[in-house]
């Protein structure tokens, strides 16, 4: 390819709108183009990494029996009515009528797809397990889309499901792919990348993992003990809580005017946020009677994920305007709105001398003894991890890191097959509904995390496995006659054994340079008319910006050893 | 890959609902599911031949320097407004809001994405002419989706454009796009197809062709001169039309009672259809106040598409139910009825003794001379060609044929950089909006197509060079020890070289022998207790039946130069 004529270009300026690394240096090397909110191109260089991302993914399914399959973007409400999904998600999905007035939808998951598929098409037992894949659009219409690929609306994902007979079996083969992303995430060059319990959510199941690359531009926050094999993202992490203890006190009223905050309380009465009850209000979304009060330690935060499925419901922070609850002053004695359900944390078990509100403007009250005070209540776990906790696996302190979830993996059980009504026949003639697991890769996010990962303050650093193109051949001085005829010769002949990407502009060295560290092809070839003159070409290594004088004759050689040398590091 | 755990079974009896010999055995054979009208899941083998027509596409894409990339499937409805496209296309385009009530649609082709991408990441001349391609997800909501994969509503499809600073150049490039779509329906092993000039339709532009499959199963007609090189879609087709001549006699208004339709009046009064002036009547698509009449001579069709041009908008048959017309009886001379377009087709030009209506019930009239009778009427061309009609550029008979559209290229012109305000500078300095051609292949009807050409009575017959596998492998006798050891170490041995579908049931021969057939892999080993006897393997040929017996220690190298062979003459 001759970047005179490659579509897209390079910017010098940082893209505006962005701060994160890998989306700006994407735009700015001419990868990526918006089109809308959370809605991108891809130009020429992307593409060519896409598809080589999907091609290892591809090698890897295969290698675990998946057979690929296309199933529809588009699907009938039908089919999302039976697994109860299309009225259980929200806004997320998109929905259309089609031309004959019929309900559509935007398949942001396969599950119902891959049931309609697998259903009479398998039918015995001993065809168990197997799994299909696709790598398919997936359009979910995300309220916050952010750093270019990182998390889009549209966005090309690997989705597999497998199908089995019994828990043991599923178990077996949900290891099996667990080993296969790790292999998938190793070759497309991801380094620091980690696999942790996750929550189900809308998947339903009770078993799930995410792959997650650690970075701090991630948005997941991930707990992790440094000292044995515990990991976990917060959204379903536990710790042993190491509880405060404080002494116990009369109950008494005290006055504490316009101290609302928790900062602001301890501040005027002289103790620790542990030393607090706070209280955190929820609507049920989709149900406008009802409300939810979480009490939790003053040092906690309520864990939403956790408090979702306790509630059965989709909950969000209530706006208390015009509600009948004191802002800043609700406390969990003698707490008395109507439709309230009252939610206390584990955090609080046990504890006396604790500071909750009064439920009247102006007032705290002090030395709450929780078992004294409120001897039936049920504490259940609602609260996310500290940094700092204890472990609940060994007892060492607790971690937390940022990252971004590069897969996931769910067994599903028969959530789907139940209702989708798929049997499969067992040795004994009864029917059985086979347990399931998914397994998801989105490939753009994948394309994003290695750059995020990899990029160094000059530009992208593409793993040799998934870069664009093996080589930038860039020869200086293209106005030189004796370059240019040269360059034109090596370029030809390194076409036959690589994927180059020749800088035939006639621009300064500097502007080349700089683009071919942008770009971020894993190996330069400089030639000038001072090099030719020794019959040497400059070979630099993009990661390690090592340098290497070759003979010409031998550039061919030394380049074939470089590019298998990086290739079998990646593929271990 | 093991036949017993393939995901998709073999019926032994027709497809109901289907009488398309392709469409019946693709889902007989394992290939497809339909998910709901016009929208299918593709099963393993499917989504094989898939990858490898979108892999011979891509390789000669690239060839003529098309670069790939991907835009979206969901698109802003602002895009669509500066082509003037989001109203001109009708109900076939799926619109839909997102979550922030912005109007959005599911793309059906990306003349828009396109330039939006390429404007301002080209800037010059120099850079002139490039293209870029995707294979991509489109949505068509069809009013009619038909034969499976021939005409559905969700598809892949490569579409392509490319950008140039003048019309030589741009028809030097479309030539070898033309040419290069010749190559690749050849390679995926499409026989009997031709290119025919074609109308433009939503797409805009001047010149456009399109490739057919030549069979009796199309949905389109296309006009082929067998001594000259005119073809032409039935669309767009012109002929020189042979005049019957009739008597020159007086206007006389003739009693006809109930006969209305031409058949009717024609046996009433003893003509052929050639001596009457059929009246066709039309509503404009969005335009409640005004109809459109077609007078035509009685022997010929309406050309809808020809008439779309002229009306310039969608146009279609007028119920005349509640109209001031009469119907059976509408005719040229003194029609007065409001908002009325009559439009003469040129089959009509300088005839005379002619019968129309005369605009009243139970009479018509006879004697019209055109000329004399309506002399400052304008003729156009509005109606289809006849078979047996006379050949524009030779003179030769014409003949019609029925064909499937396999892909399509248009000149597009500067419809779209125009109204997108993309702009190249010219050496001069001076700005101007780059001329374009655009180049469709629709993936799975391609596939759908050579199943529809190959396959004989027996079943499915893949070109080697698109098949899901190289080699069915096919042992008989499962329950013999000795065949099931020495068949797993021939697949064992097979796998290595080729791509192998291993029938490991323990099911008859008989079964075996037809699912073979059924699947339409293009090598078929058989060995059994008897050929083993012999050290010998079986090879059917299935495109010619052909029988031959090869030893076992010559298997691998014969199967070798049979597929080496085949694909020779494809890639020829």
């Amino acid at each position: 390819m001759r970047i005179s004529k490659l579509v897209g270009e390079r910017l010098k300026d940082s893209a505006s709108g962005t701060n994160v690394k890998s989306h700006n240096f994407l735009l700015r090397a001419g990868y990526l183009k918006q089109v809308c909110n959370g809605i991108y191109s891809l130009l020429p260089p992307a593409q060519l990494v896409n598809l080589k991302i999907q091609n290892i993914i591809r090698e890897e399914m295969n290698k675990v029996g998946g057979q690929e399959v296309l199933m529809p973007v588009v699907m009938p409400k039908e089919m999302w009515e039976k697994s109860g999904r299309y009225y259980s998600i929200g806004e997320e999905m998109v929905r259309f009528k089609d031309r004959n007035d019929h309900d559509m939808l935007l398949g942001m998951t396969h599950e119902e797809a891959t049931v309609q598929l697998c259903t009479n098409t398998i039918k015995s037992y001993d065809q168990l397990p197997f799994m299909v894949y696709q790598i398919q659009t997936k359009f979910r219409d995300e309220a916050r889309p952010r750093a270019g690929l990182i998390r889009v609306k549209e966005f090309t994902m690997k989705d597999a499901y497998s199908f089995h007979y019994d828990k043991e079996e599923m178990k077996k083969y949900y290891q099996r792919v667990y080993d296969s992303y790790n292999r998938i995430f190793k070759r497309i060059g991801m380094k620091n990348f980690i696999a942790v319990k996750s929550d189900t959510g809308m998947m339903g199941g009770e078993i799930a993992h995410e792959f997650m690359l650690l970075t701090d531009i991630g948005e997941d926050s991930i707990v992790i003990c440094p000292h044995c094999d515990y990991k976990a993202n917060m959204e379903v992490a536990t710790s042993i809580d190491t509880k405060p203890s404080f002494e116990d006190i009369d109950l008494k009223e005290v006055f504490t005017g316009d101290a609302k905050t928790i900062e602001e309380v301890c501040s005027l009465l002289n103790i620790k946020p542990n030393q607090t009850i706070k209280a955190v209000c929820y609507a049920i979304v989709g149900d406008d009677k009802n409300t939810v009060v979480v009490f939790v330690r003053g040092d906690k935060e309520v864990n939403e994920a956790k408090l979702k499925k306790i509630v059965g419901k989709e909950v969000a922070t209530k706006d208390l305007t015009e509600t009948g609850f004191v802002k800043g002053n609700i406390g969990c004695l003698n707490l008395n709105i109507p439709n309230t359900r009252i939610i206390f944390d584990s955090s609080l078990k046990d504890l006396c001398g604790m500071v909750t509100g009064t439920n009247k403007e102006g007032y705290h009250t002090i030395g709450v003894n929780l078992k004294r005070d409120l001897p039936n209540i049920d504490f259940v776990d609602v609260s996310k991890v500290n940094e700092g906790d204890v472990c609940p696996i060994c007892g060492a302190k607790l971690t937390i890191k940022r990252g971004i979830e590069i897969g996931n993996i769910f067994q599903l059980g028969t959530k789907y097959t139940k209702s989708m009504e798929m049997t499969v026949t067992m040795p004994d003639g009864s029917l059985m509904n086979p347990l399931m697991s998914c397994y998801g890769i989105g490939v753009g996010r994948a394309l994003a995390s290695v750059a995020e990962e990899s990029a160094d303050d000059k530009g992208l650093v593409w793993p040799m496995s998934i870069a664009p193109w093996q080589i930038y051949f860039c020869p200086l001085r293209m106005d030189d006659e004796n370059v240019k005829e040269i360059a034109e010769e090596i370029y030809k002949s390194l076409l036959k054994k690589f994927e180059v990407i020749y800088d035939d502009r006639n621009v300064s060295a500097g502007i080349k340079l700089t683009d071919s560290e942008l770009m971020g092809v894993p190996i330069r070839v400089v030639i000038s008319p001072r090099s030719l003159q020794n019959k040497q070409a400059e070979i630099t290594i993009r990661k390690s910006s090592e340098k290497i004088m070759v003979e010409l004759k031998d550039l061919n050689e030394k380049l074939k050893d470089l590019i298998s040398q990086e290739m079998e590091e990646l593929n271990g």
